[in-house]
């Protein structure tokens, strides 16, 4: 069934409006037509099943029947990622969705260039793929911000795992093996050059930092990052089984 | 520096000759001139440094000096991998190449549509990360074989992590762990749409087969090709650490 994200309410009998580019894709596109079924969730109340209803001519609302799945939270994981080039950019957000990180922080450090990003076209990015991946939340795409600004005000109780390229590390298996399976935590990968020798001191000298290596092999910043959420998620978060 | 993989046998003072691109590469994008310094592997002999020589008014060699690193291999993991759309096949195939699987191999299931694949462009993905990720062989692309035809004669010896999104399997992590780091593997990852309950049954009935799952979510092919080889690499493979 197609399952899509609504920012409005859901509530059995309500109507909730569609953007045009939904109406599009549900009409035109996959050619439902009145009363066929479509999966909704709004990251506060569940997932919905909800039929597809004519207000007028050419508007198109869905009308919530009854809850499918409980609402639940996607474990405490952000992922902050250094400015790269568009395509991994937009790779990295699809994946972070798919790996259930929460939130998607941009960083300009000191090797980024910091051309203009599309923040809203990320956040469709990542709506699309959190609709795929059945996930009951949208990630947030946080605006850019500087490292040193992120490391100042970095709050005290949320974990940091600093990928560091430059090879001293434990490997995250390891490192992370000691940490206990609670608490906020973030993943923090730096640019295609890597972060400058001053950044690499001052990202350990915070005090929640966690630095792991990633193996002996150079690996892009989007490989890193897909792979650190992908272990992270199979030590601390839900894929660890039971 | 620039590295390069080159197919011919690495000896001090011996001549290798340039393929057009890669004469193209060097000379007239990266702009090196006589006597530049190049590494080059050749998947037998390490890396080696060697300095760029014009043997012609048109022909460029590499005349190695010395082996600046020893050959290592890489663990014996390879990846098998329906076939999914192009794009999102290369991106596996160059990460395959970044997180050290020494083969890729493509195969035909019930649910993938048998496309041309274009086993040369692949492997250009292939040898350029294999370049830039430092590791000391380029991984083959194997040309598509059917599902069928590889269980078959799938040899005894190699034990084969099968990602098997219907929900049963244990985590990933869990099922690894049991498992000795030494020997042959392969993970096997299906198409988009899934394998068949035909397929799955003759998967499981394999007998180096190990179900795994890999989380809550709903994992593209792609991303869960590149996510187990990472937990495949920490649990048995390079970034276990010691």
């Amino acid at each position: 069934m197609i399952r899509l994200f609504v920012p409005g309410d859901l509530r059995a009998g309500g109507r909730l409006a569609l953007e045009r580019s939904q109406a599009h894709y549900l009409i035109d596109v996959m050619r439902l037509g009145e009363g066929a079924e479509v999966a909704v969730f709004n990251g506060r109340e569940g997932e919905w099943r909800t039929r597809l209803a004519r207000s007028s001519k050419a508007d198109w609302t869905l009308v919530p029947a009854a809850q499918s799945r409980p609402q639940t939270a996607s474990p405490d994981v952000e992922l902050l990622i250094a400015l790269i080039r568009r395509s991994r950019l937009e790779t990295v957000v699809e994946k972070a969705a798919e790996l259930g990180a929460r939130r998607v922080r941009l960083v300009i450090s000191e090797r980024t260039n910091p051309a203009r990003v599309n923040v809203d076209r990320l956040t469709a990015i990542a709506t699309e793929a959190a609709e795929q991946t059945g996930r009951m939340d949208v990630p947030e795409i946080v605006f850019p911000q500087t490292l040193s600004g992120i490391l100042q005000t970095w709050p005290a109780e949320r974990r940091l795992m600093f990928c560091d390229e430059a090879g001293d590390a434990p490997m995250a298996v390891q490192a992370l093996s000691d940490c206990p399976p609670a608490g906020p935590w973030a993943i923090l990968i730096g640019p295609e050059g890597g972060f400058s020798a001053a950044e690499r001191s001052r990202i350990r000298a915070t005090p929640c930092a966690l630095p792991v290596g990633l193996g002996p092999r150079i690996l892009r910043a989007d490989t890193a990052a897909i792979c650190a959420l992908a272990l992270w998620q199979a030590q601390l978060g839900d894929w660890r089984g039971t």
